[in-house]
């Protein structure tokens, strides 16, 4: 750090134009994973939702979180009524060849309108499996809802899923059971609405006390 | 997607070697937020451990959680019982010129170990401050510990902190609170072992239904 460092207080943080706060505070966490979930509701209307907070919470069982806000009008709420009544719902890997249609799912359209038919994604329909895929997506998941988690510090719930079934092209499974991200397409986000392609730096050994890492692959 | 698309199964998953099944699952969520946590135990050991889960809980209050093992031995388990005895900690950007000190981290050093003197990182000791903060880091913060919630599925906890203050270059806050990641240097990872440096796609407008989205900034 040098001279020209900044000292953000809490008060300072208080005092933020909220639009200022709403953006400086979501380019905290650093890069954040894009996802797209999709969701049907008990009568049939399919429902798509970006979101930049899935999170691995464990890897046996496969489970992942993300956060969602109750009490927002719009697709993000849909998105929780749906997989809470219907107790699935899928995760599909934001592309770098549609994320303009996929931060388009951010918009608050009416509950009768469906975000596939808004933006023009197309669902993939898969024999067996309720709710709706995104074609164009490279890693797509099938989840069922283990848990709802409520956060008492701001109402926000997290939403807990056990992956039960992945689809994904063949040549982004690596022998030791990586997946090639880059390979995929998949985008990386900051803040609110910046989007990103990621280019790899290295893969690191595991990390042991007396020994320097090394790059693998 | 086409005809070489794997479809890996439930029952697949459960039956992966279980260092493949980690690669693989920890890949799923898409790229993630490199941070490290800096805690200090009220003996004064300072403790440094690399996380890739911190994700954004809410903006009014300032609120970042993260997932932590309570079973895990090494860096992991210090962090998390440094945070709860003194109820503070900070969050670092890992950065791209010292993403191979910061994986180091993550090796299991015995407690009287500080992951600073193991890995050469240095610490600032802010006056006013308990934890440590990461010199080399360019987007530091200082967070209060909120709540501890635990994780029935998989006994792991979630740690949500608010932010109360944070420290960055001067360059890398945009007029509308926006933060440069990528001028920050700021990493992203996939997997368990992937560093990515992010490249900017766009910024995009807020969605609106009946509006085509465009590039800002």
């Amino acid at each position: 750090m040098n001279s020209n460092t900044l000292h953000i207080t809490a008060d300072a943080i208080v005092e933020m134009e909220k639009r200022f706060r709403v953006n400086f505070i979501n380019g905290l966490p650093g890069f954040k994973s894009l996802n797209l979930v999709g969701t049907i509701c008990p009568l049939g209307q399919a429902n798509l939702s970006i979101v930049s907070t899935v999170t691995h919470f464990g890897s046996d069982p496969p489970l992942l979180g993300y956060v969602s806000r109750p009490e927002t009008e719009g697709a993000v709420r849909h998105t929780l009524s749906n997989l809470t009544e219907t107790g699935v719902y899928t995760i599909n890997h934001v592309g770098r060849s549609f994320y303009r249609e996929a931060h388009q799912t951010s918009a608050r359209y009416p509950r009768e309108v469906s975000e596939f038919d808004a933006t023009g994604l197309r669902p993939i329909w898969r024999e067996g499996f309720r709710p709706p895929f995104v074609e164009a997506s490279a890693i797509q998941m099938h989840l069922t809802l283990r848990d709802r988690i409520d956060i008492p510090a701001n109402g926000t719930v997290l939403v807990l899923g056990q992956v039960t079934d992945v689809f994904c092209r063949e040549d982004l499974l690596g022998a030791d059971g990586d997946l090639d991200l880059m390979r995929a397409g998949t985008v990386t986000g900051s803040g609110l609405d910046g989007y990103f392609e990621a280019h790899k730096l290295a893969r690191l050994s595991y990390a042991k006390p007396d020994e320097p890492v090394r790059e693998i692959d």
